[in-house]
């Protein structure tokens, strides 16, 4: 075998300073360019049959996503009104969906009645020709970004480019016999080193410094950004802004070779559990593993499935393993070298991209230029390091996480959101196929970690604590409604209720000690912080939530927070709150939240000079004892501010302690009645009662719209 | 025994045209001789051990009652604002509650422990100076109407003369060893006719004639009101407005006499069932009654029993009986006689009173004027009748409602409006010992039919069917949430949604033949008739809910519904509303009213003009089949108006039959899409949709503000 000399595959490119013609001209180019080297990828199949059975079970067959991106354009396109009919709603429906394993009920066989291969083909046709007529006469307004009607055909190519190279992995893992080595899908030249031969990898230093990801605010003009990388298109999750510093480490100067990593294996690697993380663990029994997915042992010696062919191992080339296996080769690797050998961070990957000066053109295998497999861990030198990018994908130990002013984009919001789980791990550099977007120092991939993908790794050496990056969207709906509550969106012309009501109890405080202030019933905190920004010099916030408080706590700790709001029955949108946009960043560290039960406070939480208790007491199972017990954690002069709706609901108080609400002796008896008698003996009323009225949003359409009264007393 | 001159109690007085100083005294003189009476009527008792036995069961001893009439000045006048502090907190704890069988609980004797007489006695000294103060030092400011706070005096006084007869009953029950004869409660002189010298009841023409009731608004002036009787103090339960045209009847010419009502009792009156109703029949089980309960027959010889003595039975004296014993008495009047013998009804009593040109002044056995007993049935002749008012109350047939209009008085919301259950008679006239308001034409009094007072009965014979009366207030937390969201107060300045919703669909009809309109989802209908005042010829509201289309049904057919909303726990605030007050009353004819399934609609519910579904399809087990059927319905050109917040929810509708707020084929599929896509085969979209909120009132404070789109379509 050899080298077959392939055009290579273009990165994907800067659209900005181009006139209407040439944009509509190069845009086309780009567009057929991976359409048709995306059918060209299933000339490889070796019949027909080959498309309809399935490489994986958890996978769709191959003729899925030979229909798949074809119908992704049609999609899109709708969405962004470029078009506004369906080619062939049948296919559509059929071949819209599959590509994670977020449902597994959509790969039941039973579901699918998959058309003929040529049918597929004349669909794509139909498609491509649409794709162009779109691209040469829809209404051009400039620039080509993220709001751009445009931006969704560009999201068309780049998300056929990402199948180009899934779908490469999905043909590596069929049977043989379904596939046949292609002329302009040769992988690259063997070297014939033996496994001795292979160079032995070194630990090279690496200076700390500051890294610097995210493409900003995805709405500002990119090509007006100083970033090249901005100007070209880019996926969501690479929006935002991200700072870190990254402390000095070592790595590992090329990427772990097949010979390093067959010295884990016979050193007994897959057998041995203590090197296996528990989810690790339960892939490698599952699967059953004893060495990597791609090597095949026959007759005591050692061959490599690569796409459409096996070859003796070619020890030179980088290992491909999944996350798990990487990870425990480290464990291993740190337990014979006795140094915290592990995966490298995202930040710590960019920080190598950085100082071994990398830009978007430097040679290295990538983008089908040198032909379609790894070659060897040192054919491209980096800097001091070998295949920075390039080769094989980098698995880092990095769950994907969205930046700080990270949104979906409104026409594929489940791009990212669904891989924010802490079981996503990104990958870096690329491999050999990875063209367009995947070829940008910008592109942030992410797989789950039992995965298989054109990928490898480098360790590194680091002693510095890893931190963990924030990638939740709080979907619990009660959450998710008072974080909207407290930081979100004002509805219907009222003011953010919790903010409102600081404010009061900061009027009422005015010309009073403000040493220290109690927000009982805090929910998920924003009173707290406007206590503390409006000049307490230290802020508890209590609640008898957990999840409240741990919503409230990551707020403070990280800085933000998300959440996923309910729309229309299961639609959803996505929102981010932070300090910084708040405006607490200064504050935060006066405010301190607990889990506590008003009704038995621990004796520490005393000598407040003010007691904030909104919307609590109707909350409470014994709302007459928080009352009488609430006196004695105030000092004397300090200001209790209660607010509440009354709405007594068994769920919540016995009926036996409401506390007014009824009939009492014959007589209407109030929850304000009722207060003004528990208080009297340790308050005096401080002005009027007010009415505060706020807002809970449910649904786009659906809210709660109450009016709390608001009481405020001095303690004697 | 003969009869004692007493000074006659006065009837309730006319308050108009005193100067300050004259009313002042009035007042302190009226409040003085009520409860100096009241007062009195406990000499009766021989013994301090008397006032701690209960005379009957289902009632507290009579310690309670001598309390409870000073207790309810003390919370009423608080209430009112004319004092600011109780007088003896745990007395007014204890005094406060217990008149009617609303709570059995509160009976358990081991809840109280009662004070000695001669505390009460003292506390009721207090009381009295209290009452006295404040009617000669509160800043006085007229007229003395419905919303004075000196309101609050006249309903004590009038409250304690309520308790005057009541507690004289309660005597009347106690063990005779309890009571002793004193001189100013002496029953008047009995007559020594015997059984056969009574006078034969006979039957006496009523001509038919119109009937007006009730003082009309509560906040009007009464002073200028031509009525007398509103000038004077009326319980809530007479304000408002009733009419009736009473057809031409028979009446007895007397009060049914014990003589009468013997030959009932011989000829087995009390064991053959077929006389009695189910509930009666139950009372005369339970109460194993074999005669009247003031009967007593001692060795073949009957005696009557008085407040403090018995007496050998005077015959021809008015029967007492409960209101089961006087239906029975009238069920075998009936078969003796064949002619339709029945108790009249509260109208008839009226006519009565009017044709026998009764008033306030004429002289009659009550207001303690003739001795503290009943007289001879042929005493008091009034017109062509004997006792139309005085001797004893007549039970009427008709169960106490509210007039159309009635409000509760909020210093006593809980006087009438629990006795509207259907199971509380009407009784009138008054007794021996009716004073005040009691004495009145226009009082209203109530009591369940089981219950003994100073009553009986006079019997009719007519032939026109009864019309039942509407004594209901809904108290269905979600039946009175619908009834004040379609026809009560708007909140926020939302206007009403579902008139808003009927104009839009009006005007989007105007110029198209508006012969027939379906209201599908009705729910208490004010669309409907929106829709028929509108101009619509005829309107059919059409809900699932049998209980919606009864409220809708009752509106429609009472021309009134009433309701108690929740404001705050327990305690609730009475609504009506009326066809009159929305003016719908000339359209209601157009309206009728249907239970029927969306979803499943009746073939006859065809050839509409328009179809408004409000708030419907998210509410369906099948939107979809009620969407791609709804054509069915309209005739070509007719308008479909939908409206909703797309609330998807798996209680009403299976998750896979939302008709969307899902992902569908991986995008987003809203309801509005889905929408376009179900009706297009039937219809065109008829301009833009809108957004139209609308406001549920849950409490006082707490509310469901929604934004409904509302969408309108052409039928092809």
């Amino acid at each position: 075998m050899k080298n077959v000399n392939m055009h290579p595959f273009p990165v994907s490119p800067d659209w900005c300073g181009l006139d209407e013609a040439t944009l509509r001209e190069r845009l086309a180019g780009y567009f057929t360019e991976s359409f048709e080297r995306y059918e060209s990828l299933f000339t490889c199949l070796v019949s027909d049959t080959a498309f309809y059975e399935k490489p994986i079970t958890l996978r769709h067959p191959l003729i899925f996503y030979f229909g798949h991106t074809a119908t992704f354009f049609v999609n899109k396109l709708l969405l962004a009104k470029l078009i506004d009919t369906r080619i062939n709603p049948r296919f559509e429906a059929m071949f819209a969906v599959g590509v994670d394993e977020m449902n597994w009920d959509d790969l039941n066989d039973a579901h699918y009645d998959w058309p003929a291969v040529s049918e597929v083909r004349a669909y794509r046709d139909q498609v491509r020709a649409m794709v162009l007529r779109v691209i040469r006469e829809a209404p051009w307004h400039g620039p080509l970004g993220w709001a751009n009607p445009w931006w969704a055909i560009l999201m068309g190519i780049e998300h056929e480019l990402i199948h180009l190279e899934t779908s490469s992995v999905l043909i590596r893992q069929h049977t043989l016999h379904h596939v046949m080595p292609q002329p302009g899908w040769m992988p690259a030249m063997l070297s014939d080193k033996s496994m001795a031969d292979v160079p032995e990898n070194t630990l090279v230093d690496v200076a700390g410094g500051e890294v610097r990801i995210g493409k900003g605010h995805p709405h500002q003009n990119a090509c007006t950004d100083e970033d090249k990388e901005a100007r070209r298109y880019g996926w969501d999750n690479e929006y935002g802004t991200h700072r870190a510093a990254i402390p000095g480490f070592k790595a590992s100067r090329m990427l772990v070779s097949n010979a390093e990593y067959q010295a884990f294996v016979s050193a007994g690697g897959y057998t041995n559990d203590r090197f296996w993380s528990e989810e690790g663990l339960g892939w490698r029994s599952f699967a059953k593993a004893v060495c990597p997915t791609f090597w095949i042992e026959r007759h005591g010696v050692w061959w490599l499935r690569l796409m459409c062919e096996e070859v003796p191992m070619p020890w030179d080339w980088p290992v491909e393993v999944n996350a798990h296996e990487a990870e425990a080769f480290c464990r291993w690797k740190a337990a014979e070298s006795g140094l915290p050998v592990r995966l490298p961070t995202e930040d710590e990957w960019y920080r190598l991209y950085d100082v071994a000066q990398m830009d978007v053109e430097t040679p290295a295998q990538r983008r089908l230029a040198g032909g379609c497999s790894s070659v060897s861990v040192t054919q491209f030198a980096h800097g001091d390091f070998y295949d920075v990018v390039g080769n094989v994908w980098q698995w880092t130990c990095t769950p994907i996480y969205p930046f700080a002013g990270f949104e979906a984009h409104p026409l594929y919001d489940d791009f990212s959101i669904p891989t924010f789980d802490e079981r996503h791990n990104l990958m870096k550099g690329g491999s050999w196929i990875s063209c367009g977007n995947e070829a940008l120092r910008a592109s942030r991939y992410a797989f789950r970690r039992h995965f298989f993908q054109h990928a490898g790794f480098r360790y590194v050496v680091g002693d510095a604590p890893l931190v963990p990056q924030v990638s939740h969207y709080e979907d619990d709906a009660l959450l998710a409604q008072y974080a909207e509550f407290h930081f979100g969106t004002e509805y219907f012309e009222v003011p953010n209720f919790p903010a409102r009501v600081a404010q009061i109890a900061l009027e009422v405080s005015e010309g009073r000690p403000r040493h220290r202030a109690l927000d009982i019933g805090c929910a998920v905190g924003r009173s707290s912080f406007a206590l503390a920004q409006g000049g307490f010099e230290s802020v508890a916030g209590v609640d008898f939530s957990a999840r409240f408080i741990n919503l409230a706590d990551t707020l403070m700790r990280d800085g933000l927070v998300r959440y996923a709001l309910t729309d229309e029955g299961e639609l959803q949108s996505y929102r981010e709150v932070s300090l910084d946009a708040l405006g607490y960043t200064e504050c935060a560290d006066r405010v301190s939240f607990w889990q506590g039960d008003a009704c038995n406070l621990k004796t520490t939480l005393t000598g407040f000079d003010l007691v904030l208790a909104a919307n609590l007491i109707d909350r409470l199972y014994d709302p007459k004892k928080f009352l009488e017990e609430i006196g004695q954690r105030l000092v004397s002069g300090g200001v209790l501010v209660l607010t509440s709706p009354y709405t007594w609901l068994t769920e919540h108080t016995p009926r036996e302690r409401w506390l007014g609400g009824f009939k009492q002796d014959g007589e209407r008896y109030t929850t304000f009645d009722a207060l003004h008698e528990l208080l009297a003996k340790d308050f005096v009323p401080l002005g009027v009662p007010q009415d505060v009225p706020f807002v809970i949003r449910e649904t786009a359409r659906k809210f709660q719209h109450t009016v709390a009264q608001l009481t405020c007393w001095e303690r004697r």
